[in-house]
């Protein structure tokens, strides 16, 4: 029903995460009805990104080209413990309660429990590397928190995690499983609920 | 927390209508961990769509610059009914139930009933000129029907119509408004019953 290149442009839209044909062809038309400076704004801002980010040579986590080293992990002051994230967005959340004071590493994914031989997406050479090399990367971690997700690839992860750090012989901790803050014990699941009672305190 | 072209990028996706900050960056984050040829398709398409699409001289339909009619107004087998539509996807789906035959006039918007003077968004003057020179367009439409969305807005719009395509002595019907088909009685609506009551037949 619409001319190609709106056609190309619903299809490319709808390989983001979440968005199925329909909303596609909403941000499309929408885009088609703005003023033109808006889909520029778009576009620039989206071959900028592809053009001018880069990774932490520490952490992975985005910066711009010509740096090295993130904002945290160039922060001296912060303390020897590892936090190991599956994503950014992860990293981003643990910084805003602003309780960490060490640094982290993004996996960049994790592990599949159907998959588990296939670790292509998660960064497991590099974070035994970073540990293991205190010399060359100029930090000493002395304890990783595995900051995995309690969902089932999550939890995965964590454990693969737990086995590979172990030859390591460093502090392994993980984050707390409980009820969360606000919610009612009348609506927790039945894992979450057992998580909550075995880890009382 | 994001460099600023990530934080930019996040802006970007945040203006496409029903996306908030958190998607936007769920967005951006996924663009840059896919290949660099998602990025770029992403932003050509954006880039292609406003350079190469105009509007049908008729129905302000879509379709490629170069081109006068869209295949809707160019199709000389269609009759002379028009369809009022509010916006582009309500012609496509008006289009897909493959049961009207006539053709479309896209108003591009709707009239709000607090601002019932702002018409700066809907085609009234456009529409009017369409039907009142057959010769011009090359169409004699006999007969209107408002498809505008049984909304607030739709409705306000629907009535504005009425009144102005009164004087032109033209046939104008409505959509039909009841039960939608496959929902039960017990879930609809006052207005929606109370519709289906004073539309039985």
């Amino acid at each position: 029903m619409y001319p190609k290149p709106i056609k190309r442009l619903i299809d490319a839209f709808s390989k983001l995460p979440g968005v199925g044909s329909r909303t596609a062809t909403r941000f499309a038309l929408f885009l088609l009805n703005s003023p033109k400076s808006r889909s520029k704004e778009l576009s620039d801002a989206i071959t900028e990104v592809t053009e001018k980010i880069s990774q932490c040579n520490f952490c992975f986590r985005s910066l711009e080209k010509g740096e090295e080293l993130c904002s945290i992990c160039k922060d001296n002051s912060r303390n020897s413990i590892l936090s190991i994230v599956e994503r950014e967005t992860d990293l981003v959340s643990l910084e805003s309660i602003k309780a960490f004071k060490g640094v982290y590493f993004i996996l960049g994914g994790n592990i599949s429990p159907l998959k588990k031989e296939d670790l292509s997406n998660v960064r497991i050479k590099e974070l035994k590397d970073r540990i293991k090399n205190p010399k060359k990367y100029g930090k000493d971690i002395k304890e990783v928190i595995i900051a995995t997700s309690p969902t089932t690839e999550g939890e995965a992860t964590a454990l693969y995690l737990e086995r590979v750090l172990k030859p390591l012989e460093i502090k392994v901790t993980k984050l707390a499983k409980g009820l969360p803050v606000g919610g009612e014990l009348e609506y927790a699941d039945e894992e979450t609920l057992s998580s909550a009672f075995k880890g009382r305190n």
